[in-house]
Formats: C-alpha cells, sequence, structure tokens
C-alpha cells in the first residue's frame, strides 16, 4: 500500500481566472480537488498561491511531485514560461520558483500538451502509437503523443497549431497575424460568429437571443450548442461551420503528421456530432490521396476539462520514474545485480 | 580496404521521365552516374529498367544494398508504393519485385524524405536535430528529420505538407482540392504565374517573353530566374511573391514542428536570395509569437537535385547497419565478448 501512497502526485492546471489542483493515483483518478482565483498581481503571488494548495493537498495525502499545466509557451527545458497570454508572464522561472517553495521535484508543461498526455494515457487516445490532440477554447491548444513520446520542436514550442494561417487576410488575430486557424475553428471563434449574427438584427437569430435575455454579448458556446441541440437551425449552422472549418485544418495536420487519431477537446466537442459530423465529412473531403492511404479517426475527448490537471500529475510522476531510472543506470552492472538478488532474498 | 568497398549502395531516382542511378560511398560521394529513360508501359518495366542499371553498376563495384526514392506514396512498412503521380503507380509493391531481380537488400524511400535524409547526413542539415526540408519542384515536397529520425506518421504519409489548405477555395490541386501550399509556393506555380502574365499580352511581361522567342508556354523555372538575375523587375516580382508564400507555409510548419533549420531545396531554390530574402522576410512576420521564442533558420539546400539519389542510397546502407545490430544483439553477451577478444588478439 506505501508503493501506491508513495505514486500519488499532484496536477495544477493554471487559467486566466483559477488555479484547479488535484491529487493524481498512477491510474489517472483524482482523489482530491481545489480550487483557487488566480491572483491577477504578479506571478510570484500565483507561485504561492501553487504552494499553498499543494500544501494543503499534502497535510492529507503523501505526494512525491507536482505537475504544472498553463496556457503558455515553456522552454524546452521545462524551466520557464516563456510567454503566457492570460498570466501576462514572460520568460517566468515558474518550475524553480515553485521547485523552492514546495521542496519537491516539479515539472511544467503547456497546457494542450498535458491534456494531451492524460488523453493518450487514460482517455480517447488510449494505445495510440500516433496521436494528434487539439482542445478548442479561447484558442486552439494542439499536441503530438507519438509512441509515448511529446512533440516539443527545438525550442519547446511545437504543437501551437492554432496559429496556422488558414485565411491569409482573414480574422486578426491576438498573436498579432491574420487569419489563424484558432480565428475560425475555436470556442471564440463560434461565439464571435454568433454574437455578429444576433448583433446585426437578422430575424433568424431570434431564438439565439431570447435564450439570452436579447443581449448579444450575453451568447455564450454552451448557449448555442443547447440552441443547436433543441433544434435551432441557425444554431446548428454555425456549428457547422466552425465543425467545418476544424475539418480544413484537421486534413493539413493529417498532410504533416498522418496520425492515427485526432482527439478533439474543448467546450465545442460537447456538442458532438452537431460539431464533429461536418468536421470529419470536411476532413474526408479535404484530405489528400484520399482512396490511398488509411484515413485518421477523429474521436471526441474523454477527459473533460481535467485533462490538464491529469496529465501534469501523470508527467511529474513520468519524470521521476525516468530519472530514477537514469540513476539506476549510472551505477555499475554489479552493484544493480546484488540489490536485485538482495531483493529476491527478501521475498 | 574491404570493408570500404564493402559500404558502397547504390541509390536510385525515379522520376516521370528519367531513371537515375549511382554508385554512393559512406561519405555521400556518388562514384559513378547512370541515367535511363523511366518506361511509360508498365511498372514491371520500371522495375527491369532499375534491376539493369544496378546489375551494370555491380560489374564494377561491389555494392551491398539498394535504396530506391520515389515521388511518391510509401507504405509505412517500406514495402509498397502506394500512389505515385508520375508513374501512374497503385499498391505496386516494388520492395519485393526489385529485391527479386538484384538479389540484394532493398529500401523504398519516398524521394523528398530521401533528399531530407541526404542535406540532413551531407548537406545543409548537417547537426541539426530539428529539421524540417522542403524541396519546391512541380509540387512541394517535405520531410522532417528529429534526431536523426525520420517522421513517417502511423501510415507512412506523413510530411506532404504541399498539400496542406493555405488559401480555402484557391487554385485546383491536382490532388482534387483546392488552394494546397503547392499551387503557391512550388516551381510549378512560379511557371504558372509568368506564363499567365505573358499571355494576358501586359507589356511589362516583354522581356521575359523575349528571352523564350515570344511563346508564353516557353517560359520555365530557369528562364524566370535568369530574367530576375539580370534585374528584370517584373521576374524579381514573380520570385518575391512565390517567396512570400513560402514565408507564409514556413511560418506554419514552425507552429506546428518548432525546427531549429529549415532547408529549401528544388529548382526555384536555385534564385537564392532573390527568392529565399522574401521568404525569409514573410517568415519572420507571419511567425506567431516572434520575439518570445527563437526563430528557425531558413537555408538553401545544398546538395542539389541528386540528393534523392544520395539519401536513398544513404538509407539502404544504414538499414543494414540496423538489421546487423539488431541480429547482433540477439546473440548471448558471452559470444559477442569472446569475439571481442577475438578481433582484438587478432590484431
Amino acid at each position: 500500500m506505501m508503493a501506491f501512497i508513495q505514486a500519488l502526485t499532484v496536477g495544477v492546471d493554471i487559467g486566466g481566472t483559477k488555479v484547479a489542483a488535484g491529487v493524481v493515483d498512477p491510474e489517472g483518478n483524482i482523489l482530491e480537488r481545489l480550487r483557487r482565483d488566480t491572483p491577477s498581481t504578479s506571478p510570484q503571488a500565483t507561485e504561492d498561491t501553487i504552494a499553498d494548495v499543494v500544501a494543503e493537498l499534502r497535510s492529507r495525502y503523501e505526494v512525491t511531485a507536482v505537475g504544472i499545466g498553463a496556457a503558455g509557451w515553456i522552454d524546452v527545458t521545462g524551466a520557464s514560461v516563456l510567454f503566457s497570454p492570460h498570466l501576462a508572464w514572460r520568460h517566468e522561472p515558474l518550475r524553480d520558483a515553485v521547485r523552492r517553495r514546495v521542496r519537491l521535484p516539479v515539472i511544467i508543461e503547456n497546457d494542450a500538451n498535458a491534456a494531451a498526455w492524460a488523453e493518450w494515457r487514460f482517455g480517447a487516445g488510449q494505445g495510440e502509437s500516433h496521436l494528434v490532440c487539439v482542445t478548442l477554447g479561447t484558442g486552439i491548444g494542439g499536441a503530438v503523443v507519438t509512441d509515448g513520446v511529446m512533440l516539443r520542436g527545438k525550442y519547446g514550442v511545437a504543437g501551437e497549431f492554432g496559429h496556422m494561417t488558414i485565411v491569409p487576410g482573414g480574422h486578426r488575430c491576438e498573436c498579432g497575424n491574420r487569419g489563424c486557424w484558432e480565428q475560425y475553428a475555436s470556442g471564440n471563434s463560434l461565439v464571435r460568429e454568433a454574437r455578429e449574427l444576433a448583433a446585426s438584427g437578422s430575424p433568424v437569430a431570434q431564438n439565439l437571443l431570447d435564450r439570452v435575455g436579447g443581449d448579444p454579448l450575453r451568447i455564450t458556446g454552451p448557449s448555442v450548442t443547447e440552441a443547436a441541440k433543441d433544434g435551432d437551425p441557425v444554431a446548428v449552422e454555425l456549428l457547422e461551420e466552425v465543425g467545418r472549418w476544424l475539418g480544413v485544418g484537421l486534413a493539413n495536420l493529417a498532410a504533416a503528421f498522418d496520425p492515427g487519431t485526432f482527439v478533439v477537446g474543448g467546450g465545442v466537442s460537447e456538442a458532438g456530432d452537431l460539431f464533429l459530423g461536418p468536421a470529419r465529412d470536411t476532413f474526408k473531403r479535404s484530405l489528400t490521396g484520399r482512396g490511398f492511404r488509411p484515413e485518421a479517426q477523429i474521436q471526441r475527448a474523454a477527459l473533460g476539462n481535467e485533462a490538464g490537471l491529469v496529465g501534469a500529475a501523470d508527467l511529474a510522476r513520468e519524470n521521476i520514474r525516468l530519472f530514477r531510472r537514469r540513476r539506476r543506470r549510472r551505477r555499475p552492472a554489479s552493484e544493480r545485480l546484488r540489490e536485485r538478488v538482495d531483493r529476491l532474498a527478501d521475498i
């Protein structure tokens, strides 16, 4: 039983408004959850908050490591957040800052990578040797897991699919460019289109508007999804349009990565086939070489919005395992052999 | 000396019109070249031609394996050409067909992969841990080499960057879709634009037309490049336009793969900075997160149009090396130790 308890790790998901933390076991179960507001003052205040939640969870569980998922670019050594849009962090040495506070091994991971890892280990991507994940929210987070290895790229910032140009000269993106994929296939793009339609005064949007008390700015992703599930044809169309853009982009990723499975997560994916149906249709039509190649599956993510927390915790465990194995390998073979004989003698 | 001779391999590059073959040494030098017309009759006739050139080269060199580069989709086991646009091959079991004829180990590789491998081993990508190559010709071939491992994807068809949609609803592509990148940044797209301009009767294209005797259909990639090098502003503009589209696409690939170096090959790249200058400018402007990330270098390929041949030959050598190592590993350690002691005793 001790071995089991020692294998618990803490996962932390830092969002723009909330810090979500949990104790995660080796099967990906969350044993306890905590949530705090993300301090708006400084990175240091956020690091204090992370240390607080870890301390509180450690008062009840024995944990061996901490994994942190953050929306942002993590440098390839895993030490710093180079850039985080929601947190206004720039070259923040998060790993050591938290490690000093909690005195445990700490890893940081991009939130989309962490979520993809969780889906590969425990969710919709289990057993897939070539997995590409996209998470549709404010933007589009992306990650690639090949034979259990995360694609990081040379500098740690691979998988930024949301900022691939899909419409030259198209919608302005927060990144400074125009026509980025996330301007067309994210949760935010669905909301933008729905609000624009409603604000135009078009009578076709009346049902959408009535559901939110008549104020276009109160239209949200879930309100569009609910309307579509109730049969509102305009809401259905809006989801179809975003789905089609998703399909075009996934076909691009199939041309580049040739995965066996795409896992699609994030709020919009909860619309299910109303959204993924059009995505699959457009994907098949846009796929180059259709008929001469096996086609990737497009699956809905299984773990919901706790995937990032679970994945970060699991990556922290994985990191310790790799570290221990490396340390073991450095000892001479004779010593390792003796230890194994001793262990067998104990039985 | 024997060891050196045994390490020679044959590389074969199957194009739509020519079969080019060569004997390649472990340093990537081509010791002898042969060229034949590609038979238009059947895959079997092409396989016979490959066997002929291999036989002829073997009459003068001791070679240990054959590597074949082909424009087309090779299945992930390396046994079959799933689809080849120029050769009209469909599910052709090329590897065994050639192996039966030449009685040597044979590997097949996508031509862009083979070229990228050569650039990584001997050319502009040497020492790069995260390399992305694009070869601009009729279309755009792509390949990714990470820490000496080629990205193949689940089914063997990764790296088809030329068919990523970059302009929704844009130019029709031979693959059946519209707006594929290779319709905007390949050698063919340069020629198409130049011919359209010349055929429009616009006086600005007079110099381009004069160079080819007044017939727009005789304008080629090299004729545009030459005109640009001579200072013709329209030719310069045409190269700039294709260069800008290259830059947009490379920025997309940087978002996805985050490489350290891009190597750009193919005929158009011979225009040098007239073409790569605008590509680099647009790349920098289109790169998401500029200022917060190190930027990939964009280099011109070093090995010219023999890269595919050299790469295929080297991959054939690599394959034998891996095979021998695997076989060696299967024998018990004691036996391997005895063999090493014997070998040392010989010295």
